[in-house]
């Protein structure tokens, strides 16, 4: 294979992006032969974009064509595990979109199709993984440098988005049509970069606030407290109706503590680790010796570029992912998770009772209002990255 | 008057900290004619800051003893109230050291005294909230220019103390002695400023870790949340164990966001409240325009002899109080709310139970073990705030 065929199926917000991007050239070895949409509209925009792409109404149809090695699933969050199923049936590789899917017993499925087809490449679109400030963070973590972690907390709320965001598509921001808010929608990857970063916790306690900010019905302001194995707590706080937000990831370990915020990574290095200093110091006001350092990152964010080149490198090369598909359940397992305990207003112990959970979405999705007076809009994503910057 | 006589009752950290200071001079108005204590060891260390001091080995003599015009109460938790409603029966001023005290009930017998004598003054060594940052804050918040508040989190982890620290005092870190940990002894001033800047939660619940970086029976580790009547939420997450810490006090409003840290405080102002531009923009990806500027404070902050000598003004002049002694009941009762949610495992509204608070504590105190091995120290204390200092 020269170079790999991609269909991309849903050309909305995201689908037209990577159209776009694809079609400029920015992922040599990746061409889009094809894109399927149920509403024509977005496949003349298709057209418009790039002249020659073949058009289809349906996935499966574009799955038969033969005109692709790959597919690209960029539908509301439901149908990523439906859809990415059918392409490894087909035996297409698959990217899929995030999240994984709504509930996690549908990506269990979707992970046990991929199991059957060691052949294919499944991905998950985790751009974030490739961004050099995660990327550093999570080495130096990972490396055990600094010891265990004993605090993480995440302060993610420049996910600012206005009420005509969620008018903007009927099943934006309603359980039957995309089965949560800002942890389904905004925050897969902040969910997924914590756990690639920090582990998976065992216990999940959260508070969710619905249609807060916002005429929708879903979650638009989370407060989330985790604790780990090892006894290492921390907050994930979320929220798409503060203006401006904040995006401030810390991480506090036995030998330091790291902080993420403006695109900087700001080492504190002490040099004791705590637990040594505690148990030989004398003064009682004393504290370990501290040591401020900027690390240095490499300077490489490709993004949604990035996981494309290596998707592409994976599938002619054998190349190595940016993240597989069967990762995505970790991050969609900390959503579920904050949903249940909002919803029995308990903490949730790991594993997630995923049936529970699915029972009582089902009862959300039973009552579940599509919205009315919606004004369709295939937006510019380019400023919905970093939201708030400052003039 | 042309001098407030006053006497420190109490000559452990803070008291002979009080001592040195008003002995060198800092507060014009104020001389220490006497101090009590139970230990002859630390009166002998009082002489040796202030040759002609009077001493006593316990604080009821001092009051009796017509040396004095006032007292300052710097013994142990459980005695604020004790001794500032004796002060108060004696006819004599009195600044409370922080906490007002360990339960709710005990301060509001104090405060009922102290509403028994309105020609005393009576106040609370609230020295934190003479920092112009705190300050400056409270007038922004307060003047209602950014509209309500949607958010508070206060991270505050850099009150450090290593194993020493707590084995410098039997009392220490025991339910028995102190009544509490992180919450009683460090975090008084953030608890108190907190309410004074962003006003009293209706509901917290809070997540509290006993022993879990020291050799203690009490509190190191909290993680609160809170929900304020107006549907506001918060976080306040404080711990002595974390090295470095963490100060970083974000409130978000309808129109801005505040941001302290570091010693400064970053204002960022929208063009159009958030509340006003989601209900006319038409971007689905856009948001208010924002302006980051630095707030210009005045740069006074002149701590514990600011408080001290508005305590003189106001004994000899009718002048203004830092902090009524009335108010150390709001930052105790957020204190005793994170307890007693912690030992019911459920979210506390207010107005608390205080009886129920009481008997939980009694429970504790019951069971508590005083420390052995204690080497009792009286530490510098000038290297005890803002801890964590980096090189």
């Amino acid at each position: 294979m020269e170079i790999v065929r991609l269909g991309i199926i849903g050309i909305g917000n995201m689908g037209s992006s990577h159209l776009k991007s694809i079609t400029a050239g920015n992922v040599p070895g990746m061409t889009v032969t094809a894109v399927a949409d149920v509403n024509p509209a977005r496949l003349e925009a298709a057209r418009e974009i790039k002249e020659d792409v073949a058009c289809f109404d349906d996935g499966i149809k574009l799955m038969e064509s033969g005109l692709v090695d790959a597919i690209l699933v960029a539908v509301p969050h439901y149908d990523h595990p439906v859809l990415s199923i059918e392409g490894l049936r087909h035996g297409l590789h698959v990217m899929c979109e995030k999240p994984a899917g709504v509930y996690t017993q549908a990506v269990r499925e979707m992970i046990a199709e991929a199991d059957k087809h060691p052949e294919l490449q499944f991905a998950m679109m985790f751009n974030q993984r490739t961004n050099c400030l995660f990327r550093k963070m999570r080495e130096i973590v990972q490396s055990g440098e600094l010891g265990n972690i004993r605090r993480t907390n995440w302060l993610i709320t420049n996910w600012y988005r206005p009420q005509c965001y969620y008018d903007s598509g009927e099943w934006r921001a309603t359980w039957s049509g995309e089965g949560g808010g800002v942890l389904l929608n905004q925050c897969p990857h902040n969910l997924d970069l914590w756990q690639w970063i920090c582990g998976m916790p065992k216990r999940i306690d959260a508070k969710l606030h619905y249609g807060k900010w916002h005429d929708i019905e879903v979650e638009d302001d989370v407060t989330a407290y985790v604790e780990y194995e090892n006894g290492a707590t921390g907050t994930f706080i979320t929220s798409t109706g503060d203006a401006p937000g904040t995006n401030r990831f810390e991480i506090t370990l036995d030998g330091g503590k790291l902080v993420a915020e403006d695109g900087k990574l700001t080492l504190y290095k002490l040099d004791t680790p705590e637990p040594e200093f505690t148990k030989t110091n004398t003064k009682p006001f004393g504290h370990p010796a501290i040591e401020k350092i900027e690390v240095e990152l490499d300077g490489e964010n490709p993004q949604h570029k990035g996981v494309l080149i290596a998707f592409a490198d994976a599938i002619m090369n054998g190349g190595k992912l940016v993240a597989d598909g069967r990762e995505g359940i970790f991050g969609l397992t900390l959503s579920n998770a904050m949903h249940l305990s909002s919803w029995t207003g308990k903490a949730i112990d790991l594993p997630l009772d995923e049936a529970l959970f699915k029972t009582e979405l089902d009862k959300r999705i039973a009552t579940s209002r599509r919205k009315e007076n919606v004004v369709e809009v295939v937006a510019d994503t380019a400023s919905s990255y970093n939201s708030g910057k400052v003039k």
